[in-house]
């Protein structure tokens, strides 16, 4: 957690989902600190609500949750749906029909900001040693990727016609620390990560808004130089590990692809039916 | 139909899907000199096989079908799904889980080229005096130009991971002649839709290409510089028609959004559902 | 003039100014085609009005004249103000002052379309070994270019605030043919200064827009893709003229500036006034 | 002030315009350890002269006064003229006749370097979340901005025909600290301001630079990247008093075009004339 | 030869080296049109001179020789050298050393104006799905495109440094008719090779200019824009040679990097040494 | 050196070719650390090898020393060949001959990693108010800036067709600390030029890649933004020296075409042979 929180800027009722996930644990007491009440959702129960928290199970396919889930909310931090290559069906229904029945509902209730988990896997087929923008063309590596374009896209039909703002924050690989050599390029600190989300949270005008979420990293394959607006600064950086990481990871085998993209292992494991 | 064939290339099996649509229609008798074989597909049944044809009945929904349909297929002319601004619900079964089972039946079959009608729609929300090209960001204006985006992503997908090239048609408007002064931009005649389909099948490579489906009017919002490659001439014009459709519609009222933006009247018509 | 006329929309009342000026000469007797009523307006008496004009005399720096000048008019093709490189204060009054009594005048009676005569003199000190496009950053050649310079951008700032449409024609060299190589690049003809101007008049959604007024020259230093959507197509070309000018030109002297920069003379006459 | 100075090279006679306006103040005890006599000039009276310092008053619309004010200078800081919104007629005498004198005076005096306060005003109608360069085509957001843009385009003139250098500083908000959440990411601390003026000044080849005038904010529409050859590095961030200034302005009307834009209420405040 | 020179522009000594090679003895009789006399040069003897013609053998590599051949001339067009991938050394003496000793000689002479036959194998790395431009990096596919590459940077030297004018047309295909399928994207017809020497001659300020040398054909992966103040206009079309080159190529293998890259079989023949 | 090894990674064999030059002799000690054995190559003698040193001597231009050299080898730190403006025949034998001779020797020995030094002269025809990238054309100052250039075209050739990886470094100024006022733009110190160094050599995937070295200073005509898959962090700054250098050289006399653009001195004086 962050020692000096970044705004004091409070929202009423702020919905974070996917609360129970990987990076949901780690932003829900984070998030508490900028809002009255904290809505905590994930597919399954993940146990009781803390103070200042309410929990609202749901499960993002199913519209009439999703209409329940936004009703009072003032702002979105969606980390929900599927964060790994898996086979398609769950991924249609959490990432695709679940994002639109998130839009659907944003546009009843009328919410205006959402902050969209999105991830670097929309752009996992660009070579590693290219060095890409929000605004270059989308190059999913899998249908995880694929699926978290097709929630950009929707992020930005549902700001062009109904004003609905979104940061899509293309995740790098956020954990405690950097576990291999490409995640000295991708690696997101958790202090990053909440510097990342309130900056889009509380940024006065962003449109629909594409940032990949990286910390101060030395190296990196993405320049967020049209995202500047949002305001995020890392403050962290894989520097610290880059010793350690290079100990443990003294060679790399460039035959394989998911050493020359920057998707990693995503660009060849993957749920492809006749697959092995 | 071209009096002079453009190229001579034929395919073996070559299959149409949509072929009972108002493009799959006009293309049905100008693919046959393409192929031995003009296998088309339709939703519902719309009569027998010509002679070089066969017919094989297949909702997009279903994988098996879909499987079954692309059996012994070369290259597939994909103008199946739904081409207008619908709900969502049949948008995303033909054009969301449709596309997926036909990139995923060209996989198991080893297709190695597909022409994707995709539209303008996917970046209808640019203004109408901007002019783009097809690097820019999507900006779809509705479900049906988002489901397009998203075939366009999966197309890439295909090719960056399993080879399937693709040229993505984004078609603006294909009639028999300009219906108002938004298609004296956007007009497509059949003539060179028929050369935009053989260029994009016959083009010796293309990996996942993007160009806009116009013929050669003086006005136009598509630059399609960075497709040059695809070797498409158009060889009609709206200019020919312009003195007629301006005669028709002689005012325009640029405080209607359907006015402004290229998508036209679908940025501001649509089914969200809670809209009447 | 036109054999066959573009287009056949008309205005009720279209107002052009500088009618007695060079290019105001010619482009009168072939908008009254394009208006019930050609209101002509000058600095000076320039004898009475044909069938179908009206005259009204103005001052640009006078803008009582000018608020009267622009009343019951639906568009203004604007010829007038100083288009040579003249001494501070004419360019000041007719260019500066003039342009800003124009567009204060047309906000006040509520005109929405203005085709502005800019000059390509706005970028005269780039190198005629560059092509430039629109976009590109203002590089005026004398206190003429600069003037127009102000001039688009106060058509930026009085579409961006007010609504009132622009399209400004850097035009090259308006001639009946060219008369040395540098016109092999920058030449107009009177009949696609016509078709430029029609195209500038109607063409549906044009928010401010720059555009170089050329023909179809083989030789030009200008790159009019981001206009396109003005529905400009020249029809003439200076290539017709190309040999005879080049024996009447065999040699040029590129130690003189003019032979290297796009504003020719431009760029090392004027009126600097310790300068002779 | 700098509590250690940049750089410790040193005009003769440096002239700063505008002494007495807000930044003039700030400028003129900083300025002094740049040069041996610090030339003072505004246009009314503001006292006696410190030691180092000389005082000419001058209207910057009277050419003979200008021509006095600048013989033997070395360079320029040019802080003078309208610095807000106000009619046409004192923007037309003090930004646009008035900086037309100023480089005129200083083509006859042979100046070579002048520091223009340009504003971001100059650009002020591209929304708050776009990042633009000092490349972007100008946008202003009323008549200063406008009058501004003038002034980059008259510099540009006078560096590519005369060589006389310019760097166009294109202020955001310069005050003891930001304001509100507008300032957030247009902010320039008074230090800045100076480092910013002396690296103007010193740089050895600028030709004509425009550089945005801002400190190292994590927020910002600017990416100073092509003027980096200036050499500026802001020491100073807006982020110190982010808490507070977003205490005090928790709630952001984004309907209120002011919001939207990054000239903020300059695009919808303003002289023209019949508004109220 | 065209029936209609382009133009008449004279000129006095007209030096083509590598006149007895494919392209120059194309040009030959064609240049003598252009000049009171023709200097012809080659490596080996190829023959007496035609009335208006002088020879003048030497090797490119001879710098005395260079020397002696460029006296007296007013310009060149330099097609000598090795033009196919060949083994180091003679590419080294022949286009590197050989290059260097033409410039060398030029600067001696004070000639003006050179027309450097490079090649589209400067780019030949590119895959024949991107359309690039003469701005993009080079992407030699062998030593021959490696040397070519040479000889434009070494053109840029002579240009930014002595003034020398060089235009370097990346010459495709040239052929009396396309060969393959690569070649409906990169042929370049005779008569439009002319078109292009005359222009790139008679152009009146080029600095170095970079062109492609293509016909106006369908399929292109080259951007002429930034080169079009050549004046440079093709006339002939690949595209119709296409049905009989499809006919006679109606498959090919995507396996071969020679389909894959713009460069065709030069991507993988080629004199490496430990190779064969 | 480094107080703090930035990365662990070891070469069995690292070789570093002009280890007795300027900038060999720094990295010499430093990277020691990196490797079990550094090979050490030069021209001439240059004394004893010290303990996990070996040393060859070669002459580059020497294809059979060269390919010795490379025997064993599993990366090249290649600061061999002239370094300065020298004749034509050195800077041919040593940086052109003596390149392809290294490539030629890493492709028969299959070495996969070179670091390739090469220099800002080969962009140094730019003016010092430009700020370019490594994707802009070369504009070589003289025939090192040249010869660089060439390096740089036969590492993505080798790259491209062999896979074999390079990067070039577009090294500044490394001094021990900048001697005059270009060099505040252009300085790297020799501990960022380790970094550097190291860097380029354990960056996991860098096919061709152009990075400028300098360190991180205020003031640079170079954006590195396309490299920073890198991974360079520069740790030192001119602006440490600013102060004194600028003391040092007060004036700088624009006249001089050493003080406009980047090459500095290069761009006039060299070893063109008719000049004195």
């Amino acid at each position: 957690m962050l020692p000096d929180p970044m705004t004091p800027i409070r929202f009423g009722r702020l919905l974070l989902t996917g609360a129970a996930g990987n990076l949901g644990r780690e932003l829900r007491p984070r998030l508490r600190r900028y809002c009255d009440t904290l809505r905590l959702s994930h597919r399954r129960d993940f146990g009781p609500a803390e103070p200042g928290e309410e929990i609202v199970l749901a499960h993002l396919e199913n519209k009439a949750a999703m209409l329940a889930l936004l009703e009072g909310v003032d702002a979105v931090v969606h980390m929900g749906g599927v964060s790994t290559e898996q086979p398609w069906q769950p991924i249609l229904e959490s990432n695709i029909v679940g994002a639109y029945n998130l839009y659907e509902a944003a546009r009843h209730h009328r919410v205006w900001r959402i902050v969209f988990a999105s991830s670097n896997h929309v752009t996992g087929f660009y070579r590693q040693d290219q060095v890409i923008s929000p605004r270059d063309p989308a190059r999913p590596d899998g249908l995880y990727g694929l699926s978290k374009a097709f929630g950009e896209d929707l992020a930005q039909l549902y700001f062009d016609r109904f004003g609905i703002e979104t940061v899509s924050l293309r995740i790098g690989s956020s954990y405690a620390e950097p576990k291999d050599r490409r995640m000295l390029a991708t690696w997101l600190s958790f202090d990053d990560l909440e510097r990342l989300v309130v900056a889009a949270l509380t940024a006065p005008v962003v449109g629909h808004s594409v940032i990949y979420g990286i910390s101060d990293n030395a190296t990196t394959w993405w320049d967020n130089t049209p995202a500047r607006h949002v305001g995020y600064r890392p403050q962290d950086s894989s520097d610290t590990f880059r010793a350690a990481v290079e100990a443990r990871q003294p060679r790399i085998d460039l035959d394989d692809p998911a050493a020359r993209y920057q998707g990693g292992a995503f660009v060849r494991t993957g749920p492809f039916e006749d697959q092995a």
